[in-house]
């Protein structure tokens, strides 16, 4: 097995809103959603779902949706240095991601289960790893509509809406937000102790 | 690069709870830390902090005050099926774990950051997958004192502790609970229809 493959992948992995037309292949999906299955949960509840949205009309509707709670939301509710790093990259209560990306999957949680909300974003942490890995580029955008998105897909009550990934091919190659190093974020024994560590 | 690499290391992964006494590099740690650390976050406000506990004195003081509270939390709060399920795997308010493992990784997540909780279990998850590659076993553990060990660890208020991962060596093998099939958690574009898929 190669080496540092997990850190490599993490690396690679940039959020993309920004989708290609370009179809992909559903098993690659499946491949992802495969690999999330295999996290770890409370209970081994597994208590996560999955519907993978590929229909165009039903996409839209979704879009239309979510913009529609975004824009309220962005109207109301960001300000200060929310806004200003929202409008410095460009963006706003439109998602066309939800339209353009080939599939959505939209993940839930059932509450019932122990740490469901943990469990289930272990569960997106391994699937996002698994899509990099296959080329495929992801976003986890959560809606503040979530309930009415439940809803439209005929969800019962008691299962939550945590995220909805856009999946697909990047439109163009983008630059990841820069990330702390291991000295800014990383103690030894104690809040404020760092660890003698030199960046490779 | 090798095939379904990340799948594979997600089949075998379980959580450990029975460690062996001997010593890993504090490398191999840092690299799954350094792994996390790429994952996405709400705004990138990368919103994790770690504390890696090595000392001895510490982790048993750790123990101590955790089980004094997963002995009150078992005698009042645990029933039904959860019991049932504890008492099968021989699950109790002992955590030995938190000793016998060499190191424990204590999780925090800043709370005044957008989706806190949300991005640090998706950095947890990275983190699983990165230990497994390179043969660390580990276990999500979250104790119902999380304050009283915020506190103990000198981390600000605002911080929540969201997990304890021990990190080690595996006692013995262990089988892995069995996990869903694609059939049983996926939908396409509705909830309850089923996906046409032959698992290899």
């Amino acid at each position: 097995m190669s080496k540092n493959i997990v850190l490599k992948l993490a690396e690679k992995r940039a959020s993309i809103r920004e989708y290609s037309n370009e179809r992909i292949s559903l098993n690659d999906v499946l491949y992802a959603i495969k690999t999330a299955l295999q996290a770890p949960s409370g209970a081994n509840k597994q208590p996560w779902r999955f519907i993978i949205i590929e229909n165009p009309d039903l996409k839209l509707k979704i879009r239309e949706l979510c913009e529609h709670a975004e824009k309220k939301f962005y109207e109301s509710n960001i300000a200060g240095w929310f806004k200003e790093w929202l409008e410095k990259r460009g963006l706003s209560w439109r998602k066309p991601f939800l339209t353009d990306a080939p599939y959505l999957i939209a993940v839930f949680a059932d509450m019932r289960a122990p740490f469901a909300k943990e469990s289930v974003w272990i569960a997106v942490g391994y699937m996002l790893l698994a899509l990099e890995e296959r080329g495929i580029a992801s976003l986890t955008y959560t809606p503040p509509n979530f309930e009415e998105i439940r809803k439209l897909l005929g969800v019962p009550r008691g299962y939550k809406l945590e995220v909805i990934i856009p999946v697909g091919k990047k439109l163009k190659e983008k630059i990841k937000e820069p990330r702390m190093k291991i000295n800014d974020a990383v103690y030894l024994n104690k809040w404020g102790v760092g660890i003698e560590y030199a960046e490779s």
